[in-house]
């Protein structure tokens, strides 16, 4: 009986393969079309996606553009698995791919968007892959897989004809109507996209009016962007991971008593029994009473972020419920849950609930991207064959971890109405909304200032990070570029002091301070203090991430993507819509800045700029090395030392030139969800008759901001 | 209808997925099973091999031995692919997956046996990546497949008591009979197969009483080893690319005048009126009449050997014939043949023969590896997304396409009853009865040595080559090692003179030579002519690899597995049974060297060393560093400047120790394929009362081998 059902299965499987399969084409929003082919996986990034999308906000970006005809989309599928060939136009330029590092532009590479916990070569490995790519015509092609999947960004060349001839199915049939014999080199004009393994394909394509607006509405289809706690957007201090109760409230202690502010205080492994894997208890001879340190921290006005990951350890008071819902493999002798398991979600998420009911604000999510790939001697992750009780393979839970490991944590936070702000190391499609940024260990300065232009492309916040330095000047570029990011983290997980004192590794933790030190306080102070007035901006630049999915931190190609120049700069980016920023990298303290079109003024100095040049720029170490767009309003607080839901701002608001544009600060309680329910402010800021005019509508009752003070510069 | 038969095949493929699977055994030779489980694709490797295994010998091979239980191999498959679990022991370590480059010792890597122009950090990328492997517990797993396939081994730690559970199908239960939670790290004890996109797998595991033995059993299975031209083991000097045929007959007249051996001149891309791709079409600008420069090269002592890769240019004369017989990618905008489709073959092989009647005795057959898949902007290789007439697609056709290529180019040959010997940069499983080596552009002296000792795990010759120098010390050592291998080749391709007149490339080609270049020349000369003195010695080495599939050149664990120091020894081989080769590398004219158990002679000096323990020895510049085993007869030649049909050896016997061993010489034309058909001489070397004895056996009329001297060295 088994055989002759095996020959039957075999023998349908087989008239199957030949039959022409026919392309579904679905409108899923205004401007965005799923096409797809065959059986489609039970999971998906789209369909594991926990957020609905914010259909509304999509309806008014207005009038769909067809920026790209999707009938000359050509989807296959055979044996092997699927393939989509999109066609490119000459000019055209793509851009995204997730968190990529030492690329921006991607036409002419191939890209392989599998999480990696190193880069490659521009082959496209990172923390967070991303089969998603945005083009200059104002389209986005997404593929919804967590399969590996390969872009041929126009670097093939295809023999013409061939494709229906040889058995392929889908819609090849519209490519094979020209019996041209080759073609030459110049017009590798497709990407080809491989999906290996899979029996259907799903294929999102996204239209725009330009790059911006076409991530906007990806955004706005993955439920908007986050909004973080007001905390979130202050400083963020990492400890030694070896320091115990005393040693994390003197570093505390310092922060107060030298005025440097900072809103958070991160535990590294030290605080666990047991790592790696993790046990999640608290290690009571370091932290002999974990409500006591979080209550002093609090107390001093700091919230406290632990370090983890999610293989769980032997002796992990979860490890036994989570046998039967972890996967078959083991990491560092830990389980790996299935987070795609509503099981595993509620066992994972009621044990940390304690630990937030302690008093813990958030949770840095470790090594939930997978060991390097490239290298035959590095294995801590699962393998690609392990198997999961949910039915999805290692292949697939690698690029999935990550999201499914931050959503299993943030969902513990928004059930109570709290938000928070968390680090995780690996991430993939639909994760805008969730409020978290994405960290690495690499730590090329250069690339860290790309990586915040790469990231915006998918929704994704890029946190770079400073740690120790060869130079004072280097310390202070990297300082610069970590306060014009999404999140601005000091880490000095093996740092005895902050690494301002010290910034050699070693003598750091000697105790042997720079003979200068004062004098370095003093500057990361004044730069702190900058970060901090600029929170009103920043939060309000958030809030139109929330609302109407735009990139708080985002390359100039979005902005100004008519300019043909800004389509390979990548070291320069908008900070919101008036600000932007070019962070000093390699020796010196100057960099070429290209200014787009209109007036610009330095921040610093409010010296002008006219754009479409290029100007050779000095920033002293204690500036923030920012331009202000001429017409514009940005409200600028008075410096404080942390951030909380009773912070009240102080605002003096700048104006820029002439024709200054209204300007929308959002006002509600920082902390929760209540925004969500209309529980917000906002305050529209504009000039009329040369006077500002303060405008704030909504339900929120306490205010927020006192604005009282305008400044005109022109 | 198309819907309902659609919902029936799935749900038959639904029902399909819970059956339980057997794994199928079948002995397909003495020693040698197969497992195999679910669907087997239509083209493997070994359904591929045209060879037709060497039963009879296998069979000579003796009783089984039980190396290993393969009812303890879990076979498992589920939608992604199958997987294998091979249980390794504690002190158990594993070699092979092909040509291996920066490992040896497999165990505790993760290895990617796929092709790849380059490799990457021990990953397992390798022209010649081979998913088979040999343990020193005397067994070898090979996996039957040219999908691209993982081994982890030793890496992982599993969950015990998951398999059964998680739905996987197959025989996992033998697996599930314990509920041990997890495993330490000490007890990572299996080597776990991941071979994705596969139906079905084949699994042949190949016993041994050691790994030689293993290793021997699969190259009869792959037909025995090859048995190259006399003249094959002569020089091959592949002059600069750009050289017309004045500047060949130069480099050919100048060895003749400076009594330099050399066999075989190579030429470049330049015989072709265009590369890349190729048009496989004389130059005529270049060498106005072919069949002249065959036949003066021929006149001198030389066979001509013509470079070219199997992309086949637009302007090519098999160009459109082969437009229906190639993939439906290009490749430097030619097409990708389909060696699989006898038509293919055909019209390629036809073509080609053409030049063969011209006077070209052999080809070196470029690029039928992949680009480098590890870097974005590589990309000349056709995509994996690929389809070919034949059914397969790019994955496949990238592991196989080497293989195939040779097979066609052999195959000219081989119908008229004439041997050559090839250069190739790609190659999989069941190759060792094709007459070619192995080569790469990389250039690590050391990894050059490794590649001849991990080459034989898998039937496969490498052939490290020399260019250019950084110094005369590197050159020496470097020529050396070319002169140690299964092929020596001086790759010139980019220089105007051999570079032991300058070996510094910028120079060389401004025709600067070394004020000591006839020192050098003398030097070189010396080393040439040691090569020559041993040709029948390798010859006989070869006739045991075609006979008893023994390789010529192997790593010192296939004949003193025994001693556990050997294991990690990559850096000595035997070259028969008899000579123990030590090259050097790195700085200074001496290196360690371990000698294995029994008593060894320095052949330049007769220095005797003790066995079981280092010494370091020197060598100087003008000797090859190889050792002799006490108990051994090696028949020296006197040197000739090249090797034809018509070469008589003029041979002394070398007889090192006490109770020396037979030694068998092979006597026969020495360039057609008769000997298959018997036309050979066996003629036994032995020492009788102190006495040298000479029997020839065979058929064979022609004496190739006067030996009349015997040399006794106590």
């Amino acid at each position: 009986m088994k055989q002759v059902l095996l020959i039957i299965t075999l023998v349908l499987i087989l008239s199957f393969n030949i039959f022409e399969i026919d392309v579904n084409k679905e409108k899923i929003a205004p401007g965005i079309y799923k096409l797809s082919i065959g059986v489609i996986d039970k999971y998906t990034p789209f369909s594991l996606s926990s957020v609905p999308p914010k259909l509304d906000a999509i309806s008014k970006m207005g009038e769909e553009i067809r920026s790209i005809d999707i009938d000359r989309i050509i989807i296959t599928k055979n044996k092997r698995g699927c393939s989509v060939a999109v066609p490119l136009k000459k000019d055209e330029q793509i851009y995204g791919f997730g968190l990529q590092m030492g690329s921006f532009g991607q036409r002419g590479l191939k890209k392989k968007p599998i999480v990696n916990d190193h880069p490659l070569n521009n082959l496209g490995y990172s923390h967070a892959p991303q089969p998603f790519y945005v083009s200059t015509e104002g389209y986005g092609i997404l593929i919804n897989t967590s399969r590996y999947t390969t872009f041929l960004c126009g670097t093939e060349n295809r023999l013409k004809g061939s494709v229906s001839k040889l058995g392929e199915e889908g819609n090849a049939k519209i490519e094979a109507s020209t019996e041209e014999l080759y073609k030459s080199k110049e017009s590798n004009n497709y990407v080809f996209i491989d999906i290996p393994n899979s029996e259907g394909i799903e294929v999102f394509v996204i239209e725009g009016t330009d790059v911006k607006n076409v991530v906007e509405r990806y955004n706005l289809l993955a439920g908007g962007g986050c909004l973080p706690p007001i905390w979130g957007l202050g400083l963020k201090y990492r400890t030694k991971a070896n320091f115990n109760e005393s040693q994390v409230l003197e570093i505390a202690d310092y922060f107060r008593t030298k005025q440097i502010p900072c809103d958070v205080i991160g535990l590294e492994p030290g605080w666990q029994t047991a790592t790696y894997s993790c046990s999640y208890v608290w290690n009571k001879d370091r932290f002999p009473d974990p409500k006591r340190i979080c209550n002093l921290l609090n107390d001093k006005g700091f919230k406290l972020n632990l370090w983890e990951h999610a293989y769980v350890h032997p002796t992990s008071p979860i490890h036994n419920s989570l046998v039967d819902y972890s996967g078959n493999f083991l990491v560092w002798n830990g389980l790996v849950p299935d987070f795609i398991l509503p099981e595993t979600r509620k066992i994972f998420g009621d044990y940390h609930l304690k630990l937030i009911a302690d008093g813990v604000s958030s949770f840095k999510l470790d090594e939930c991207d997978n060991s390097n790939i490239t290298r035959g001697s590095e294995n801590w992750g699962f393998p690609d064959m392990s198997v999961f009780p949910s039915g999805i393979d290692g292949e697939q839970m690698h690029q999935l971890f990550g999201s499914l490991y931050l959503r299993t944590m943030n969902d513990i936070f928004k059930n109570i109405n709290r938000r928070t702000y968390m680090d995780y190391r690996s991430s993939n499609l639909f994760m805008s909304s969730f409020p978290a940024t994405l960290y690495s260990d690499t730590y090329d300065q250069k690339e860290y200032i790309q990586m915040i232009c790469n990231a915006s492309f998918g929704g994704l916040l890029w946190s770079p990070e400073l740690r120790e330095s060869d130079s004072p000047e280097e310390l202070f570029h990297r300082l610069q570029t970590v306060l014009l990011s999404p999140q601005s983290v000091i880490n000095s997980w093996y740092l005895q002091s902050p690494p301002w004192l010290q910034y050699d590794k070693e003598k750091n933790n000697q105790g042997l301070f720079l003979s200068n030190s004062e004098e370095m306080e003093q500057n990361v102070r004044k730069l702190m203090n900058m970060r901090m007035s600029l929170i009103p901006y920043l939060y309000s630049a958030f809030a139109n991430y929330y609302s109407k999915g735009t990139p708080p931190f985002r390359p100039l190609i979005m902005d100004y993507g008519k300019d043909l120049r800004v389509r390979d700069i990548d070291d320069q980016y908008m900070i919101g819509n008036c600000i932007m920023a070019a962070p000093l990298y390699g020796n010196g303290n100057k960099r070429k800045v290209y200014f787009p079109e209109g007036i610009w003024y330095d921040f610093n100095t409010n010296k002008m700029y006219k754009g479409g040049q290029d100007y050779e720029i000095e920033t002293s170490l204690h500036e923030l090395p920012i331009y202000v767009k001429s017409g514009s309003i940005i409200p600028i607080a008075k410096p404080v030392q942390s951030l909380s839901e009773n912070t009240v701002f102080d605002i003096t608001c700048n104006v820029y030139g002439s024709n200054a544009q209204d300007f929308t600060l959002f006002e509600d309680d920082g902390i929760t969800y209540n925004f969500e329910k209309g529980d917000f402010n906002q305050i529209v800021l504009s000039i009329v008759n040369q006077k500002g005019i303060v405008n704030r509508t909504g339900t929120f009752k306490t205010k927020r901001y006192i604005i009282e003070k305008w400044n005109f510069i022109q």
